[in-house]
């Protein structure tokens, strides 16, 4: 059976969320059509405001409606940490913990050489800028533990040590209410390798 | 942390969407605006379209983008057999089956003397007026099996049966591929109370 094609359309256009399927999608579709149209206005209006407003930060390069985000803007943040994620998600899920108080620097990407991806894409640039404006004190690297991530860590790490800087990594290791016997074995490895005095 | 607004605008909005809880619609949000932007372009667009575009079938009533949906519009179905179902994707399960040939008649929801939803909001005097134009010899009611979908069985398998017309119910039953041991005891009843001759 062919379903219309404006609604054929719509189940395509959805599966460009991800985690959905043809089949999420097409429980959506039906969903926003017979149960929630105001839902689905609602849906079309925020895509397009998001789309149109949503620019970089020009301080630290996450997303902002403005020229500078609300975080860059504040005078209660700790200025002298600078804390190096991936991307604008990261900075959201670092700021969610509250266990950090300083600014930000959100790299678009990390290294991958392979793919075109060098320091000048990722703007190292405006980072080497921004940390060695007197103010940084210590860089806290935040990128991912996956092998482009720690390239890049290591990469940063090179770079702004050699112009004196303090820069951290946050801490691999067994996760919070975490058991020795439910846990990988690269991660119980790091754990023991870099365990600290109590 | 506040959020840029038009970037929380999105993620409320998507939350509209069945099944995406909080995390869901954060992931979402992050993803169309970091890595598909057309893709939320796309998704916008098709939104707004179906708005517009999609109307129910004149005869069916199930969603279409003309006056008469694809299938009312066959010449290859059988219209001696009407098949009623609940909802536009009751219809599509329906049909992915490839097991009916014949034509269907949507039902705007089912009966619901509580909510306030009686013959007449379900269109029953649509149902009645096509089941009863002399070309259909058999109603098949695939509502679901709930209560109120059981309710609405009934109610039009006695005012189509006073007609004369053959009244149908689809099969209860194990599902196919089903153990014994791994159907609740209803289902179980149900299929030994209905069991057939083989």
């Amino acid at each position: 059976m062919k379903v219309p094609s404006s609604l054929d359309e719509l189940m395509a256009a959805l599966r460009c969320l991800p985690g959905v399927g043809p089949k999420s999608a097409q429980r959506m579709a039906y969903h926003l059509l017979q149960r929630d149209q105001p839902g689905a206005v609602r849906l079309a209006g925020a895509l397009k405001t998001a789309l149109e407003r949503i620019r970089h930060c020009e301080k630290c390069n996450s997303f902002s409606d403005d020229m500078l985000c609300e975080l860059c803007g504040s005078a209660r943040r700790d200025a002298s940490l600078l804390c190096v994620v991936e991307s604008p998600a990261d900075l959201l899920m670092v700021e969610q913990t509250h266990s950090f108080a300083g600014l930000y620097f959100v790299l678009a990407g990390v290294l991958s050489p392979l793919d075109g991806v060098g320091p000048k894409e990722i703007h190292l640039d405006r980072l080497l800028k921004r940390a060695t404006d007197g103010v940084v004190r210590e860089v806290v690297l935040a990128t991912n533990f996956t092998a482009e991530g720690e390239a890049t860590a290591h990469y940063i790490g090179e770079l702004l040590g050699a112009r004196g800087l303090k820069v951290t990594r946050i801490a691999r290791g067994l996760p919070v209410g975490g058991e020795l016997d439910h846990v990988d074995a690269g991660t119980l490895a790091q754990a023991v390798i870099e365990r600290r005095a109590v």
